[in-house]
Parts: structure tokens; sequence; C-alpha cells
């Protein structure tokens, strides 16, 4: 595209909407000035641009956002790959080269590129598969995406679609299972490159996407991806991991650290079937008291895991990290208080200070049933899952061990399969224990220049539209995403660069996204895109 | 019916069946000899006419069982209805005056009355309501019958129903909800008022029946179908329950006392919502372990309640009580090697020992999710049903309160709704409880005239069908039964009298009956319905 056809689509984009004046002043001024305004103009005005893209087309961009959201999207289910199809020619239509990349039992991944001839290349990290989610329990189906005028909990109602043209509240919340969780990136990055393409702005980095349709299923390939498809990946210079949410205060984060995750599960054993509770209540072996009595060895209730060596081989954190931890703000009062929480496990340990340190969560319990469909039976099992959050320095191995260990210690013989009758008879307590090969933790220095830059970006786009100041930089978040292939396979650093409202819902049914939050994502991800940097 | 027409059914119904030989040497025998037939034949081979019909006709015998079976019959559905009407219109055709009782929000209730003359009526209570049953956990659909030729846990075999005519193999197993629980005494009942009509045998006793819909339930309304209807039931001398199963060993059993049962639900609170795992685990409340931590306070690893008081206010049992106890079969070994269980609870107590003791057992505990299903959330709740067993001298109340009195003593604040945002904010810890309003215990008294009678009969037939000194007799069941609304509202002695397997998976999936504990039902009702007594 030729220098004076960019200008003459910038100016196209800008005047969609009038409210944009400075950006408009800004290029009139340089128009008139004789400024030679290719570099400068696209390095300046990326983020007017798209902001005035999204203020002249709100409607349509969650209208585009209800359709991305309507597609299932569970890891390895057949119809994932309808949902990446989607994607990549929504990013073909953007000007994005793009196809899916596929490996044998995987789930397709899309990717990306755009290469613009720049000295740095950002790869851009997203998932678009999401969470199981059972629709029973949510208030409408999760593939069938539906906008509130706020928070279902907070007397929100169920309003139509806007048409082009009409007002779009930026506290209306739409609902659907991946909306905060890792969809609304997608819905955001497009937009963006759509008004770049229009106004001819150019990026001031070569651009690799890639999309990962395994995420919530820990990415199991996606280091074969990486290996796979490794000349693709190479050229990038630091990854951004658009994935997470905000700080619960609402302020935009940045964050350098993800801890790594892994689920297991404990079955206890009664007798070889369900007995009736009357019968034989007083005698037969009582699986759900035998599993409290085990979890309730694992942790105190102040929220210390009893683990041996649980707390052992950690890291210690840096100087960096205790300043940024100093600097974070104080949001525990506000988020207990939110979350109707007195006690917090830890205390008076705060949140972020609790995320640089291993967890053992009960992530459900199964035995028998409760509520309307209680019966008159002793379960012959219990079953907990257990989530494990692990940090810097913790090997999955070892942690699985140290819980495998400490079930021993309490009197159970431990299996991996259900036991059989023989096997019964020679034990009186007996845990199945399955689950574990989770992912490590990672962490990438803040003084790296390329995440300097980042930083810088995300500063400008915070301060612009949540005020000066506002951008809070976290040393280590307590999700997981799958950093490790690029930390470890590629061996490039990466950043966090989350953008979903704290209170998404993410995991969890009538999972949602503030629709200013998507307004936050294009400004900063326009900011991200034409960041200063060497350019060839 | 005159004596002569009585005597030639009696005739036809025996030659059904060849094998029937000694019966049919008797009655020709007694006609020969001139003697006066009708009180002592009637007396003496209702039995043998009951099992003479039975061995001509297994094979309608089982296919009208499948049809029973298949009335789905959960209490309080619509649906019960039809299988109310169903049992009273085959009593009818029975020869038995039968109708339908109702009283507003309550399931029917079948009523049926034979009338003979005698001085003494028989109450004979059954239920025809069937435990909740959750296809998904069910080999076939629980009201889709399905004979097996062995339990499906010994390798059993699906087998097409048998035609008339066909062998029937009496430890075939018939698989569907409420076979154990409670309908075979129905299935057995009705083919031998069929056979007695055939052959003119005419019951030692009035017959008075009562066909409860709502067991399973808790009989909430059993207390009023009594009082509205007491004109009905005053004339009972004695109850005879017919439900429960036989003694473990196989062997028949006679029992005096049912224990009674309460259910309560304890939930406990988290976050107002659920939290991702991975951002909050470590700091949000882990609700699981909440949990664990009460439910391992309220007993220890030995299976002795920790909650204070719990033990008190029991009735000791008498000399005739331990006795009973003395002359039970030494069962637990073999229990605990069939059901693979290696430690008890309350060893070395056994079993018949601990139906004596209050007990406490965690029927269920929902909380998020396990397998599959398991996601990255700290659910915001942690749900534990409890199944109460309450002895003779346990007041419901009392318990109730026992259990709530523990649970604030282990620092919850107890609620009995759902908390709201406020009641959150004030206590670091909240449970809820809710349930209770359970049922008490009961016994009869061994000594009991009627009681004795019955325990003849019963002698009679289990000596015949398992061999001399073969039937249990059985201080007191775990299991619960309302007696109460017979022995406290009606004044009336009560005796169960059960027949199904004691591995007839009642209340679980998979229910089953075994054939031979059908044919066994037959032999004891016909004993029953004919045993020495009073007539008018």
């Amino acid at each position: 595209m030729s220098h004076s056809l960019r200008l003459r689509a910038t100016l196209t984009a800008v005047r969609v909407n009038a409210t944009s004046a400075p950006t408009a002043a800004f290029i009139v001024a340089a128009l008139l000035c004789g400024v030679p305004a290719s570099a400068p103009l696209a390095a300046q005005s990326g983020a007017d641009v798209a902001r005035a893209y999204r203020e002249g087309h709100e409607a349509e961009i969650v209208r585009d956002f209800v359709e991305l959201l309507s597609y299932p999207n569970r890891a390895f289910t057949p119809e994932i790959v309808r949902a990446a199809e989607y994607i990549r020619d929504q990013m073909r239509a953007a000007g994005v080269e793009s196809e899916l990349l596929e490996l044998d039992g995987a789930s397709p991944a899309v990717w990306g590129a755009l290469n613009v001839g720049a000295a740095r290349t950002l790869g851009i990290y997203v998932h678009y598969d999401g969470q199981p989610a059972d629709p029973s329990n949510w208030t409408h189906p999760p593939f069938d995406p539906t906008l509130y005028t706020a928070p279902i909990p907070a007397g929100g109602e169920p309003i139509p679609l806007p048409q082009a043209g009409d007002e779009v509240d930026p506290e209306w919340r739409l609902y659907a299972r991946s909306a905060g969780d890792d969809k609304a990136p997608i819905a955001a990055i497009l937009p963006v490159l759509r008004s770049f393409r229009e106004a001819g702005v150019q990026p001031t980095s070569n651009l690799v996407f890639f999309f990962d349709g395994e995420e919530e299923a820990g990415s199991p390939n996606l280091a074969r991806y990486m290996e796979e498809y490794r000349d693709r990946f190479d050229p990038i210079d630091i990854w951004l991991f658009f994935d997470g949410p905000a700080h619960p205060s609402g302020r935009p984060q940045l964050t350098f650290g993800v801890r790594g995750a892994m689920g297991m599960e404990v079955t206890v054993y009664g007798a070889s079937r369900n007995l009736h509770s009357g019968h034989y209540g007083n005698w037969a072996p009582d699986t759900g008291s035998i599993l409290a009595h085990l979890l309730a060895s694992m942790k105190d209730e102040s929220g210390r895991v009893l683990i041996d060596g649980w707390y052992d081989g950690v890291d210690p954190i840096g100087d960096e990290e205790r300043e940024a931890l100093r600097a974070m703000p104080d949001w525990d009062g506000q988020l207990k208080r939110e979350l109707g929480v007195v006690r917090t496990e830890g205390e008076p340990e705060t949140l972020p200070e609790r995320l640089l340190v291993p967890a053992l969560n009960v992530r459900g319990i199964t035995s028998g049933n409760t509520g309307r469909l209680a019966r008159n039976v002793i379960p012959n099992t219990a079953v907990a899952s257990l989530g494990i959050r692990l940090v810097k320095g913790n090997e999955p191995a070892r942690l699985r061990q140290l819980v495998v260990d400490h079930i021993e210690a309490q009197g159970f013989h431990v299996v991996s399969e259900d036991p059989d009758l023989e096997t019964r008879l020679r034990h009186p307590r007996i845990a199945k224990v399955t689950g574990g090969g989770g992912s490590r933790a990672a962490r990438t220095s803040m003084a790296n220049p390329f995440a300097q830059s980042v930083i810088q970006a995300a500063r400008a786009a915070a301060d612009r539209a949540f005020g000066a100041g506002s951008l809070v930089i976290a040393p280590g978040m307590g999700g997981t995403l799958p950093l490790t292939p690029f930390t470890e396979v590629l061996g490039k650093p990466a950043v966090i660069v989350p953008v979903a409202n704290h209170d998404n819902n993410q995991h969890a049914p009538d999972e949602n996204l503030r629709i200013a939050n998507l307004w936050y994502a294009i400004d900063l991800y326009a900011a991200l895109l034409t960041m200063p940097g060497p350019m060839s």
C-alpha cells in the first residue's frame, strides 16, 4: 500500500467517529506541515486508529464476538475444528496469512503470520479452546451467547444484541463459555488488524500468531507443535500471552510468571458394593468419613499443607519480585468483601504472596449423592479431585510422590487401578491415586529488553484507558499458561498480557466478559502492535 | 364355596404339577378315610397348595412379577398411581376386596381385605414405592426388568423371560428397581391367594392389606392414613411387615425391631462463587478441605461417633434380645470376605450388635466435580448428606440437635438457608444444616402371643424350605420400616417378615431378586395365612 493511500485510509477510518478529534487534528497537522508521516504516524496513531474504529463499530464487534463464542470448543472434540476454521478465515479476512497446523491425535492449532519486514517479531499466543461446560449449571446454554445489562448476580437483565449504530454500554456483560477465557483476545485482535488494514497502519513488529486448541486440556501437544513447526516460531523474540484476567481491582495488569498445575485424583474404598445404610450402617466402612480423615490430614484449618516436604525446593523470589509485590495494590480486603470471605487461607499473607507458594486444593468430591438424589446407602467409593499449583522450583513428579507418600503414611495401600477382591482382602485401607504429570511453573525476568518495551507500551495503553499509573505489574499469576514450551523448547521470554475482567467466572458456569474489558483489549493490542522498536 | 367344590378345586390345583405327590396322597387319603376335611385340610395343606401352584406356574409367576416391576414407583410422582391401580386390580382378581385410599398431598395407598370370619386379623404391610433410580448407573433401565442366569458381578448373563412350562432356575436373578425392596412380597402373595382360591383353601385369619406408596420417602402420611381409615385397621391383631432382606447367610429371618432413620444435610461455604483454583488457590477457603475437617471431627477412624452425647439415652437390651443375639449365626467373617472388607466399624463388635447402636454415616458428598468433569475451580460449597440410624430410646429431634451443637462447637455459624453476603461477612465459617425430623425406632416383644404364632409358622416354612432350625430370629434389623404408626397410633405389635436375598442391592443400582427367595416367600406366606389359631 502506498503512502498516500495509507493516509487516505487512515482519514477514512478516523472519520467514522467524530469524537476522535485529537487524532484527526494530528493527522491534519501532519499533512499541513508536510511531515513525512509514514513511520511516526503509524507508530503513534495505531492506538488512535484502533480506538476510532472500535467507536465506530461497537455493535458489529459485539456481534462478531457472539458468533465466535457460538462455536463449541472443547479440546479433542470433533466440533472444535469448526471453531479453528472460523478463526483461520477471520484472520485471513483481516489480512493475516493463516492456516491450521495439525498433528496426529491433536486438536488443530491456528497459525497466523504478518511479516512487515520489522527487526522484531512478536509471538502472540491465544487459546481458542474452552473448559468443559455442563449446561444444567448455566443460566443460558454455554454456546448460546447472551448479553446482559450487568452481571447476573448484580441484577443484570438479558437484552437483545445491538444493531449497527446502536450505543453499547461498556458495563454490559456477554455470557458464554470462553467469553473471558480465552476468546476475548480473538474478538479484540481482529478489529485491531482490520482497523490497521483499513487505515494503512503498519505494526512495528512482525507478528506470528498461535491459537492453541488444547490449553484447557493442559496443552499436551504444544511442545510437539513448537518442535514440528519450529521454523515458524524460531524468529519470535518475545511471546505475548493474551490470556488470564486483569487485576481484581479492575486495573490492567502485566504478569511475568505462571504457576504450574497438576490434577490428581484419590479414590478410597469401602465394601465392594454400595450397602444399605440401615442394614450396614455402623459396621460397613464409611467411605465419606474415610476420605474426610485423609483430606483433613493433608491441610490444616489455616490452609497450611501438612504433606511432608511440600514447601521444600521452592525458588526464593528476588529483589525485583519483592519490589513488584510491594507496589501492588492492597486488594485483599476489597476482594474478601466482594467474595463474602472473612478468613482466607494463609492469613495474614496476601493473595499475591500466596500465589508464590505451591497450593493444594480440593477441586471436587464425589461420593453417593446429596440433595434430592441422596439415598440410604453407604457409598462404596469416595473420590476427591486434587488441584495442585506449582511454583518455580517445584517438579511435578516430586510433588506427586509427596502426595502418594503422605497417603501411604496415613495407612493406605496405594494402587493405580480399582482393587480386585484379593487386594481388598489384604488391606484395611486402599486408595487409588491417578493423574499427575502436570506442568512446571515459569517466570520471565522483568529486566529483559523486549519485556521492557512491552511494559512501556502496556503502561501507555493503561494510562489512557484507566488513568495514569494504573498498570499493575505482577511477578506471578496464580493460574497456569503453557509457557514452558516457549521458555523451555524455544528458550524465549514470555509476558502475560491479560484483559478479561477478574469476575469473568472462567472455568465455571456463567462465564462472561465485561464489554469495557474488550474495549481495553483493543487499545492495548493496538499499542503493543505499534510499540517503538527497531524497524527494518 | 361349598365343601365338595373346594375339594375339587384343590385336586385340580394339585394336578397341575405331578411332583406334589405327598399333598395329593394326603388329600386322597383324607377322602378315602372319610375324614371331615374342611378345617384341617385348609389349615394343614395351605403351604402344600401354594407350593404345588407355584411349581406349576413358575414362568407365569416370573412374568407377572416382571409386569409389576415395569411400573415406575417413585413416591409422589404422578405415575405411581398406575402402579397402585395395577396392584388393586390384581388383588381383586385374586378375590380380595381392594381399593385405593387417598389423602390430599399423599401418594395413594392400596387397601385390601379378605374377611373369612376368623377370630384373628392379620395386618399385612407391603410398600409398593421404590427408591429413586438414576438410570445412568444401572446395567439395564431400572423399570425394564431383566432376567439373569446369576448375579451380574458373578458373571450372570441376561436371558429371555421363560415361557409357560419352561423350567425356572431358582438361582436366576431378576433385575429391576424394587425387585427386592419391596415388590417381591406382592409378586408372592398374589399367587398364594390365587392358589387358595382355586383350591378352596381358607386362611385361618382375616386379612387386611396395606400397600404403602411412600415408604422410601419416609412414609410421611402413614400415620394420617391410619387415623383417617382407623376403622379398617383397628381390627388388626398383629401387623406383619413384608419387607427387608433375609439374613446375609441366606437363612430366613424374623425381626422384632427396626432402627429409626433421619437424613440431614450439611453445606459449608467458601467464597460467594466458584473461584479459579489457579488464581485463588492457597488463598480462597477450600470448601472440600473445610468439609473434610468437619466430617472427620464427627467420627473417628474406628467408627466411633465423637458427637457429644451420641450414645446417651439408648434403651438397654433385655435378656431375650441378648439370648437371640447369642443364637444368631456368626456371619461377620463371611460377610467381610464377600464384601472385600478387612476392617469394619466398631470391631470386634458384630453386625447384629452394631445394629443396636445409633449410627452416623456419610450418604454422599458433593462438591465441584471429579473425573472427566473435574475443573480447575475451588467450589464455593461442599455438601454432605448424613444418614443417621436411631435405636430404641433415641429421639430424632435430640440427635439432630446434638449434630447442630457439634457443628457449632467446631466454630461454624449454623444457618438453615444459604447465607447472604452480610451473613458471610460476619462469620469465618458457616454451615447450613437442613433435614432431620426422622422416625423413631420400634421393637415388639418376642413374648407376644400373636408373635409366638408367627414364629411357629415361619419356623415351619423355613424348616421346609431351608432345613430344620434355619430360621434366624433377630432382635433388631438395621433398616427402617414405618412401624411407629402401627405401634404408636394403633398400639399393635408388629413383626418383620423379610424374604429378599441380602445381596439384592436395595436402594442402589442393579437391585435384584433371587428367584429362590420368591419361592420361599410363597411358602412362607402360605404358612402364615394358614397358621393355627382361633376360627370363628
